[in-house]
This record gives structure tokens, C-alpha cells and sequence, in this order.
């Protein structure tokens, strides 16, 4: 059985796989920055539907990494997308993580107000100093919040990555990024999840 | 825009997410314990390919509620997969989550050994006391040493949950544990990932 396995060392392990990813998408192509993005999700997930979900508003990459390099900070609405993004390399430029769920006054806000906990995040989010890059991976209801934030004027991000996965209001909740006027990255439909939004970061990250 | 979205409780929405994904499958039907992680791989990646791809030891899931329910660590390949298992769940039977992939002197003993940081990590799993169930949703290398473990009368897991996605080994290594005789759940294919070994986690946690 264990002849069946390839030698290969561990370096190179990940430049293969993404011969392979491009080798199966065949003509398709990407500019260079939505490139790295694309095929890191494929990378994360080995589901190509990633190529025909993901979406870019202008310069979206472009312009996330030059927040990063300006040192902003990423929150997160789980804690395993933050434990899946690559803090080294963002801390190279300043910034550092933040995912508010587990803190035990945002449970107590969410629930006097009868909201999820993942709203009350992001609207802790919004009170950073400095850009900031929102990456969503798992509640519509984030999304939701960040949209009404920005139509009232009271929010600008740096970028919303909008990646929840599901089947109930996920799908309607990255139609309304897609409104908003600001950088995002998107995977319409019912797919994403934890590990595409830090996919996603830390294609942004690698390229910095 | 707002208006298209439903108004439905946060308690709500997962009870309606599974009747989606039932639905969806239309006649298809699995034991009830398998079905439960069947269905929590597809909520927390909207795939429904795991619904072909899942494969199951005789009675894996029974046999790895009793490990539960025996104090069982849970050893992850990484931390993302270890931030995404409910540990309160895991801690009423006494159980943790330990993840040994961050720790220096396993990066330095892996470098010494040149093997893979995934290998050293099942090799610390392979020491602790009492019942071990392994979650590995990243490395194929760890799914290769636990194999040789098993092979070798060096280890008698509790369960090998089997899903790390990728192109490189990641196909092959999963064959060779349907092979050891061990109870397993695991992801044929290319398809896995640290989302999918939490979910797999928690379906087992959440009927116990």
C-alpha cells in the first residue's frame, strides 16, 4: 500500500498541488492577484466550483493589500478562521487579528438586544482605528449588519470577504455586499465557510 | 434589498438548514448515527458531495460516542480544526482537544527527523493515556504515520476520522486507512479539510 505514495517534500508539496489546480482549469484565466485567491480556495477545499463563485469588486486584492501593508487589522466572525489565518505575516506588517464571539459581553449585548452575536462583532468591528478587513465565513447576519453600517454611513471597510456558507439568507447576504460600493471579495451562492475566508486572507497576505 | 431576507431566530436556522439538506437528498438514507455526520459535513460546506464521499467503519460512530463518554482526547493536525470542536461538549465526559502542530520542539524534532510536523504531532497522540480519537483534516503524512503506528501494534486509536483534502497523497492516504481495521470515518476523494474533521467532531459530541 505505502508504495502507492508519492515521495515528495513537504516544500514542495503545495507548489504541486497548485501545478494541478491549474492544470485542471485549463484555458481559464485570472488576473494575477484574483488568481492567487482562486486557486488558494481550491487549494483549502479541492471544490472547483470556487472558479465560477468567486467574485471581485475593482482592484479588490490590490487594495486589501494595501491595507495590509498600512497595518490593518482583520476581524473575523469565528475563532476558527482567525486560528486559520497566518498572523506571522500579517504581523510583519503591524497587524493582528480579532474575532469578538467568544467574548462573554458580546453574548450578553446580543442577547439584550435580541440579535446574533456575530452583529454585535462586527459592530465592534467598525469601532477599530484604523482599515480594517472584515472576513465573514459563517453568518449571514454579520454581512447584514456590515451592509446597514455602511448605507448609514458609519462604516467604510478596508474590504469585506464574504464567504458564509449555509442555506438559509447566505446567499441573499452576499447579493447585499455586492451593493454596497466598498472593496469585497465573494463567493456567491451557498458555498464557503471558516477556512475560505482564511484562504482567502492569507492569499492576500502571501502576496503583500 | 433587505426584504429578501427571512426573519428567522438564530436557534432556528440550523433546525431549517438540515431540513434543507434532507430534502435535497430526496430518497437517499443513512443509519441515524451516520447520518448525523453526513448531514453536518454538508451544513458546514453546502458540498453535497460528502453525502458520496463519507465512508464508515461498522458502528464507527457508536464505538467513538463510547470513547467520548470515556474521557477521549481529540488529537487535531491542526488548530483550526481544534478551534471549531466544541470543547464544552467535549469537557462534560472529561475529554480535551490537544493540537501539538504550533509547539517548538516538534518542529525542531521534525527537522531533526526530516519528516513532516503532522507525523511528530501523531506520534505525541500515539503517547497519551487513555482513549484517542484523531481528527486529520490537513496532512495526509499524518494519516501515513498513524497507518504505520497501527501496522507496527504501536497504536489502538479509538478513531481515525480521515479527511485531509489536497492533491498530493491525499487520495492514497485515505485508502490506507480504510485498510488498518480501526474504526474510522473518512472523506474518500480529494475533498476534507479542517471544517469537515471539526463537523465530524461535533456530530459524534452532539449524540452523546
Amino acid at each position: 500500500m505505502l508504495d502507492e505514495i508519492q515521495i515528495i517534500k513537504p516544500d514542495e508539496i503545495e507548489k504541486r498541488s497548485m501545478e494541478i489546480i491549474a492544470a485542471e482549469l485549463g484555458d481559464r484565466s485570472w488576473p494575477e492577484d484574483e488568481w492567487a485567491v482562486v486557486r488558494r480556495c481550491i487549494h483549502t477545499s479541492a471544490d472547483f466550483d470556487y472558479a465560477d463563485h468567486l467574485v471581485f469588486s475593482t482592484d479588490a486584492v490590490k487594495k486589501a493589500r494595501e491595507a495590509i501593508r498600512a497595518g490593518a487589522v482583520i476581524v473575523t466572525d469565528t475563532n476558527m478562521a482567525a486560528a486559520g489565518i497566518n498572523k506571522k505575516s500579517l504581523a510583519r506588517w503591524g497587524g493582528s487579528v480579532r474575532c469578538f464571539m467568544a467574548d462573554e459581553d458580546v453574548a450578553e449585548e446580543a442577547a439584550a438586544k435580541g440579535v446574533t452575536r456575530a452583529s454585535v462583532c462586527m459592530e465592534r468591528g467598525a469601532k477599530l482605528d484604523g482599515p480594517v478587513i472584515f472576513a465573514v465565513g459563517n453568518a449571514p447576519t454579520a454581512l447584514i449588519r456590515l451592509y446597514e453600517m455602511i448605507q448609514a454611513g458609519e462604516l467604510k471597510p478596508a474590504l469585506i470577504i464574504g464567504v458564509p456558507v449555509g442555506f438559509v439568507n447566505v446567499v441573499e447576504s452576499k447579493e447585499l455586499i455586492l451593493k454596497t460600493g466598498v472593496p469585497y471579495i465573494v463567493a456567491r451562492g451557498r458555498k464557503g465557510g471558516s477556512n475560505i475566508a482564511a484562504a482567502i486572507c492569507n492569499a492576500i497576505l502571501y502576496g503583500c
